[in-house]
């Protein structure tokens, strides 16, 4: 049958394109995804499996029970997209100003949809049942997949397998970890309250942007003295937004960041160094400020035998030339959420598109489309050998 | 006949008080003033006082000639807003989101309407041509003062006059000085030009936003280090925008901000310091920028006689309880164009609002709408002076 | 008698040359002048002038009673040197590792010695008396000056000269002002205490010098931002010293610094600032400071008769090309304290050495020796001038 | 055999605690300790070890060939001091004013010596040869192994060991790594090039200490944004010296620091990162700089086989409750260069003393002194286990 499952794969490619372009011009932000998950409700209705809709947000979950028995197993695409203007020339560009498919989930959701279209035609000789979990909102904590689990979507589920289409391995690699895989990530969002006032007359205003200034310059310092360097940390601000006039003194400046890391102390500490910092940068102008920090998605942690299935079990996929043990990643992922519930594990398929070298929510980000049949190849296939070894 | 002008302005206090509180609530921002300038225009067509529309801009110039010999003296009033949310709690707050009368200067358009109004009634007894400048434009340079001029609106004028109501100042008090007043206003608008990138893989980027903190921090050391202790300079960022959400590091940082000076060679400092500071903080990220810098208005510097006529002939107006020769100030005005091309004075009339005390420029900026009528008072005054030293 | 007078300085050239380099090779720190006052004693002396040693500290005052009735003026000289390594090479280099003349205060000492010489030899025609003060530890709060007037030095004064020659005026020009003249001069010393460890493991220890580092550039803000900048202020931090080897980092850094201002309440303004800043900048770090904050001399202001006899009256002493009434400056004089007591003037005597452009304090300093004997002269010119003025 | 030398260890406890004792107060820093290099050679002249002296500058190797047949294993102790001022009460203080033996090597010499003096002891029934490698300068890169090794120290040895008492460590622990074990270690020093003056004049100056501060913190950003989170990295300034007088502004300003790391291609970014820094910090003053980075001592790579020795093989060692593979550490250590020859391991004798928590490199550092011998038999149980494996 896997042979059958594959060559069908490569001949729906065509498809699987169209849908992730479609996507791809069409993208909604984390959690207003309402029309994207419509879409993805449009085709299991056009195909007939059962879905549910709604679930956890606009979660769709449908499943396929094959003719054989078998454990039921998930898998899941996210398909929310960024906040980001899409700045790359391609007829398939967003048509949304300021949001845009920067991260592959276009690429998650083509794929997934065209995997269950495959395994409909081969229902009767599938062992098993197929959960195809489409997910909104990993983007933004607190994500998608906790009110989605919440809301029964793991309910009598086994086993939980995901991908992502990743852009710095090439088109053939797949990557995983066993254990610790991609970071936890936190969320804060700091507001200086200073006192605005005329441009030229600074003494009777308190500068909330030099403040702020000051603030992002000594987040510096957390990572670079205050952390273990035999740790990972990482502490961004993502954006920093403050005044009305070139010739006012902002009253106020208003900064979101992202905090990376491994291990809970680290986060212990992250979170008390950041509220030392915003509480000192005030004290020389009598400013006030507000913090506002969101514990976000818990680190990915890959579970052995099931990290075991991609690195071992999915090298003589057709297409795939290789799986390499990295590192674990940066970023940080909600899936982790399934892994906490489930055994399974998350893995990343090379998707590097050849002379185009922008990173994941970057304004030019693409992928290369060739990634998404073997997504769905290499989900199969984790798919089959979790059955045969849980017999 | 000067005491009769004294009392019929007494008279149309509530007249002024009710325009002023119509365009508080219908501010709107330099350049973009068609209502305010039709407002006007409708004043001067009802009263019959001949007017010209539309110069330099949304510019009015209207004329009274008095029945008896005398010069040409211009009064002006400018008649912009800026773009700052109104946060004050008044019945006349501004009814437009993001825009707000936080300068006075609906003020300054009530008070020399209302003269305009009341030297009609006088018109016979009048001595000379009174020219009334209604300008836009004031708080955003190039600024609406040069291109009145350019379009003819001193054209056979002797002398101009100018008041700015001011809250620091209590009301009944007049402040000038002899030679420099307010300073000269520069513009300059700054961005940095990094890599955006996943929040959590930094080293992959080129963190705009740590960039133009480093700037905002850096720019500190202009006046602290570079310019002569006993000059007057002012560097000051006005708003700093960079990202696009908390989880992406920024690819670009926009600035703009204000220098302030009384002193050319001190205006070429800082330009040259700022150049090499943005050039210096891109450095170690191998980022570009674009640094454009617009100077603004020159100094106001006061003409000697037409100063001394605020200073000591304005003394003796009825509610005026003393003038004060001031240190000059480091707000810029673009009423340093009409005194580089005739003889004149700007000056202060206090407008300090009991109780409540925001800067200029303050989302919750008011004054003492009782300083209006003394303006008006003054400004007659000051006309009528410069008449008698001028026969 | 004047000519006479005048004839017989130039005629001293040569031993006020070699005075001066005696002492430039010999120089002592402030507060340790013991040689320089035996030195300056040993003239004394010799001529047989009568003087007092030991008065306040190191000081000398000598006193020469004239042969004809008049005042008592005292003109005042500076004898210690810097804690600057002599970098120029010149034959009268200083032989003093670490200590050098670098103000000037040994051509000060030569002017007032030759000067008394001089006097002592028409003794006969000096109308009034003369009191020559020689005063140590003027470079180093609090000063010389004060102990010399708290042990006596100006009784039975009547009015009080003084000179600095000044190398950024050129010979043959006098610089002062009537009223504020110099700036108002403190001394603060910071001690950052962190915790030191080793270098590669930062996370255990509280960094001193990042630490220290931060403050250094918060304390710019102070002038940038927290001070009018129509005032006038200054925060230097002159030395900083932290750390004992690269790879240990530092469990404290120690930092000193200056504040120059001419207004009180500038001083109180300032003064919380750094008491806020450095508060601030340790919090991040838990770390402790110690700041102690030394009120120094007052501002220099001039009376304004003895100015104007500086600017008027010595306009026409022979060599004497011009006199400027100039801006205030940011150097600090304990000379503050003589004018706080009695009637006086201090000035600059033009001493700029052509292609020599180093300023006062750095370790290239050097002055044009040919304005000694202007120093003598216009010291002298005063004295006369004091005394026909009041008779 | 092996009982006997435990035995004859454990009497020899007060020797050794003399020996560390006296080196404890006669303290050397690296490159000078020609003393402490007599006072070894002295002990080994006393009981009749053969020996070289001088060797790669003051390394003395001492050699004993056992009655048996066997391998020749070298046991490497340090014996450099720092540059730190001992803080500590204690009867054994340092008594030479700013050195102090601040990381253990006294420690580790006379737990070497007194093995030396165990083994002789025991001379007949020893297997292969000791080699007694006691190396200076281990403190201060380029270090004292790396000439000791090009003078032929190593010439004709198989294997090296050596240990480290450390004190973050309980007594009775080892702690090592197969593979990585201890980082890369470099040094830089930076030299900024302002231009001094007067305190009150900044503007005629090119601060050193505001343009060094600048330069610390943005140092800091290396770290945090310009290395993988995943790859460890550590850039310490450990001293910063500037300036001469509170009232002079610094001409210049020298730091020294230090940078760790695992992997070169960090190493090339760290250095490429640093040069780009400097040299942008510098240009807003127009300011020049040196930059002197010299590459360290490699990272300590253990042997596998030689590590299995010390985890596997030590564990039964009377005294030694416990052996721990522990994640690499940031400190370096020239033993790196014995292993890039030799076969061996390097690993971590226990050695914290109860209630006293001051890191290595502390001012109040100290250890265990129970440790000694557990460092002896350790090295000694080594020795025997290699002699075994490579019969």
């Amino acid at each position: 049958m896997r042979e059958t499952v594959f060559k069908k794969i490569d001949e729906l490619y065509e498809e699987m394109v169209e849908i992730r372009r479609y996507l791809h011009q069409h993208p909604e932000p984390s959690f207003q995804e309402e029309k994207t998950a419509q879409f993805i409700v449009d085709k299991y209705e056009q195909w007939g499996i059962p879905y549910q809709k709604n679930i956890g947000g606009f979660g769709v979950v449908a499943t396929l029970k094959g003719g054989k028995p078998g454990k039921t197993v998930a898998l899941r695409a996210d398909f929310d997209a960024l906040p980001i203007q899409d700045e790359k020339e391609v007829p398939y560009k967003s048509k949304v100003p300021g949001v845009m498919h920067a991260c592959g989930h276009d690429g998650h959701t083509a794929t997934l949809l065209c995997l269950a279209k495959v395994l409909l035609e081969n229902q009767s000789d599938l062992e098993g049942t197929v959960v195809f979990l489409h997910q909104p909102a990993e983007e933004y904590a607190p994500g998608g997949a906790k009110p989605m689990i919440n809301d029964g979507a793991l309910n009598g589920v086994d086993a939980v397998f995901g991908t992502h289409l990743w852009v710095t391995a090439p088109v053939g690699i797949l990557q995983t970890t066993k254990g610790p895989f991609m970071a936890g990530a936190d969320r804060f969002e700091i507001t200086i309250k200073g006192k605005g006032g005329h441009g030229a007359i600074p003494h009777e205003t308190k500068d909330a942007i030099v403040i702020a200034s000051q603030l992002v310059t000594q987040l510096q310092q957390i990572v670079s003295r205050r952390i273990d360097p035999l740790k990972t940390a990482v502490v961004s601000v993502g954006t920093f937004n403050a005044g009305q006039a070139f010739n006012i003194i902002a009253d106020k400046a208003t900064l979101t960041g992202t905090v990376r890391m491994f291990d809970p102390t680290i986060q212990e500490t992250i979170i008390n160094e950041i509220e030392k910092i915003v509480k000192s940068v005030c004290i020389p102008y009598d400013a006030d400020y507000d913090l506002n920090y969101l514990k976000g998605y818990p680190p990915v942690i890959n579970h052995k035998e099931e990290a075991e299935i991609i690195l071992d079990g999915c090298r003589n996929v057709p297409g795939i030339e290789g799986t390499e043990e990295i590192k674990p990643v940066m970023p940080g992922e909600d899936f982790a959420y399934y892994l906490l519930e489930k055994p399974g594990a998350f893995y990343f398929t090379g998707a590097h598109k050849e002379g185009h070298d922008y990173p994941h929510h970057h304004p030019k980000f693409d992928f290369d489309e060739r990634a998404m049949p073997l997504g769905a190849k290499t989900l199969f296939q984790a798919y089959q050998l979790y059955q045969e070894k849980n017999k």
